[in-house]
């Protein structure tokens, strides 16, 4: 696993707890030495050294190899993988979108890997469990997908011939960019501050599409609008859903209800309760809010997690965890 | 005036350095001495002295009176003043609605002065420059609002007949709330953390519906959502408008660009830039940014203000500069 | 324990992942109901009920109390709960100051409690490990004193006879301050501010006195200043110490890392590294950093902990394992 | 003036409102353009546009520079300006260590320009007002030093006989650094998080030492070490004065206060009260606390500015008032 980054770090913070995992070789694009070094909050907990990353050692030292890595990246190092017959879970967007033309206008890159493509399982337990039990190269979701499929599944899965349109409102901490230097990234620039960005140019805009479709059985109109809180961690989502029926809070609650009842992760809020990001930052939970605008006829739906937890490495392990016939909250509880 | 909040600070500290105003009363609820102890940024920049309020002393002594009072003590003070010939600029929420029943909705205290309700004289500017004019009770908009409004007003103007429906996604710093003492507010809840609040219950939701169907000259269906930001000032509003007809961002560009040629504070975006706070943050501006989504008619505003600042007291000196003949922009740039 | 502030929430959190802890009895001043409401972030993690407290259910359904109680409060109650032979670790200030005059001095209320007071054991395993074994009145130390004692206490140990003065420059985070309602930590009072506060007037100053007094086995001059940063979680400490004797810096280093050779949650960073708050926040870590002005025999500590953590619930935890005989690290890394 | 730092921009924001400037000449080492466009606040207040920097052109067109480049740039051309009859305000490092030697050893960069190290003149107007009224080349102080400088300077100017060492524990914001792009300056590095760094290594240590022991008149033994705040804008020093003599909060309270009695930006705040950075944030005062620990000879002084005005920009145009017989608060209040 690639741990120099936010991610990489989050994986690893899990692993090293979890009871059914052993870590084997740690690597990095360019940095190594003791974890310890690296990440000095990791001192006096691990021994564990980071390599640069040689895609054989990988492949002869792991069963599964979690992959956090810059997007681009994974396509050259998962084929290989795959082909040594080792289990590839891939947190970066390398394949997330089935369609390799797609892939190409939202990452401006080619996709070398379309074979590849076309078997990966999307690893949203909450939609696909059964799948992720067999997947062999399990693409984890990215963290602003993440919020939006959880607070939209629901209403998408039952009420899609009511959906005339579906507008997400995202704001992020800034960890969900990850550990580039970037003049726009600096200190200064962000705090006390707040923007849009990408605004309908954001490569998580056809990843929440396919998913929803997917789970709508239809086309759904769609606009996601991403923000940069000034905050390290954290994503929360205000999802507009227009209906063309009267509809209540109280319906929509007892159907967000029933749906996630099972769930371990995912957590109803009562009706009147917001949630906050801090409810849920440093947890794999995602915590959902209802409202409903009875006269517009508009569902309200916040949507929060932990950029880095849900919204990536602990979502990592939950998969992992189904994959490997563990308990599904091991090591994220 | 009243200096013990945020806001009357803020007009203040604006007078302070107005050539055309001269400080002659400053008061507040309960506390009093020289105003450079009670804001140690001040001493050494006036000597003048903060009594407990009087109404009768502030009639004796000013010609025009900013109340930077909270909601509802306004209405006990204002009638006094109005009767005593004085002009006041009202930074309270007390006469923005003007029908009484829903104030006593909205504010949840019983409007009791609704004669002078019924004259009050809507700050805005870019709206209703000439009423101002002539204005003896200015009621000046709140902060949501006034961003609100004025990302729009040139829609909500020209196109009404095409709006199907608004959503106006509001985000805004600490500072917005007042300077109450709240356990909601304290460092430890707000800081690292972001959530919606008051979600279809927010008193400023009335008052933009107000000013937007009077522009309109039409009811628009619009929804409204707050949102905490950890950070003292500033507020950015994601405003979604849904059409029923073609648009491009170029057309809708152009329509802004037109409306506000002439405005001194309100600065329309290049297409592809996003206004951010830190653009408008201690200045009486209002930046717009402008985007569409042609595939789904919707048009998407990011509007960005100083709450204190054009959200408030700056704001409440432009219309100070409109109704007494001085230049628009004095004290403010 | 009570748990509706930082500290006992800190506690909680720990308690509900330790192997060899059953939580029997969760109380508040105030608040009663299910822990996952009171703090949303623990929904579905526990079915805890919490109670208003009352000292008899306490001592009947708990072999060991934890009690994060604010000052005062725990004078009350401690002498109950050892009467009916239970015992307790205090994270309180009632137990900390050995002298009734004095404690009566900084915390402004009158001890009436002397007896306990007598034998109540400190809670620094890195100096009282063995004291600790036995303790039926635990006294866990504030978090101002850990970080400097850590800091201070190889020096103070072996140097004791050429150090003339001892400066101890703190900043905390908020959270130190508790979970009370305060003008002065509302956030727009805190964020983008940094200010010293209590100077020459901390109750922790004799705290860290007392500790290192015994530990040089002298009367060392000592001079301590807070500071508040505008973070949630974290101490720093500058530690000055003047001696009157040449030393370097490798010395000091090799001093220091000799004392902590064996201490599982005391880290001594390399010459030329200095430890940072994120190091060490949500861990039990203590980081130090050393540097030598050998011009001016001048010592430079730098000591960083999680004040909630190794400056509260996490030391409290790590005594509980020391007391009960469990593994010292347990539920800590 | 080259306006693509911090320091710029805050010169550029003060002399666009100083009724005695005409700003002729904007240039930057790689950014052209509108200056409304490069600094979107300033859009709509000013049309200037900003060059790319030629030295024949600003000696053209100004009579006086101000120079907000990066240290070493100075030295190239601060000699042209000055050989073509100009003025130069020079806000970078370049000429305040006025022995070449010492220059390279902080620096690591040779000085070229030895001829016009000598006659540089010191810009602290608190201590050099007469000599800046002549300067040709104003060399105005780092940001660390004129806090710490203010902060001793009363008792460095009278007590030098008594003073045994002097500890300056600095804390500033991330704006002092610049507006370079570090990985150790990142939004998610900094934020909730805080530690020392450059101990005993920070180039204005000696800056601080050479006013200091000008003003004494003797060589006082220093310390000064650096911390990094999580914030935009501030620093505070707490400066610890050893003596050996008596003397009493009172006695120190009454020398600095009869010192700073005619100065325009330093307020001696009272005894019991603690200067915040929030009093000086935005403005160009200096504001000091003051407290004696009796026992152990120990004088306490806060010392806070903001670091781009009195600690850059702001002081720059103090000395240009000075310089030019305009009043000297001029543009800053």
């Amino acid at each position: 696993m690639g741990i120099s980054g936010y991610t990489g770090l989050a994986v690893l913070e899990i692993l090293l707890k979890h009871p059914n995992a052993r870590l084997t070789y740690i690597s990095a694009h360019t940095t190594q030495g003791p974890v310890g070094e690296i990440w000095p909050q990791l001192a006096g907990r691990t021994d564990l050294m980071c390599e640069i990353f040689d895609v054989k050692k990988a492949a002869a030292q792991c069963d599964v190899v979690f992959l956090a890595v810059p997007h681009t990246s994974s396509i050259d190092i998962t084929p290989k993988l795959l082909q040594a017959g080792k289990t590839v879970i891939d947190l970066s967007g390398d394949y997330r979108l089935k369609n390799a033309a797609e892939y190409e206008k939202w990452y401006a890159h080619k996709h070398t890997d379309t074979k590849n493509l076309k078997t990966a399982v999307d690893g949203l337990p909450e939609l696909y469990r059964e799948k992720i039990k067999g997947a062999k190269l399990l693409s984890n979701p990215g963290c602003y997908p993440t919020a939006a499929i959880l607070g939209l599944l629901p209403a998408a899965s039952t009420l899609s011939d009511t959906i005339t349109s579906i507008i997400i409102d995202a704001k992020s901490g800034v960890s969900g960019a990850g550990k580039k230097t970037s003049p726009n990234l600096m200190f200064c620039e962000v705090n006390e501050n707040f923007k849009a960005y990408k605004v309908l140019a954001h490569q998580h805009s056809p990843e929440i599409e396919a998913y929803i479709n997917n789970a709508a059985g239809t086309n759904l109109a769609l606009t996601f609008t991403a923000h940069l809180l000034p905050i390290n961690k954290g994503i929360l989502e205000t999802i507009y859903i227009q209906v063309n029926k009267k509809t209540t809070a109280e319906k929509v609650h007892s159907l967000y209800s029933k749906f996630y009842k099972n769930e371990p992760f995912v957590r109803v809020r009562k009706l009147g309760v917001q949630p906050e990001l801090k409810d849920v930052v440093d947890t794999n939970f995602c915590d959902i809010g209802i409202a409903v605008n009875e006269v517009g006829n508009l569902i309200i739906i916040t949507s929060v997690i932990d950029n880095l937890i849900k919204g990536a490495a602990g979502q990592a392990v939950q998969n992992f965890n189904i994959m490997y016939g563990f308990k599904e909250t091991e090591g994220l509880l």
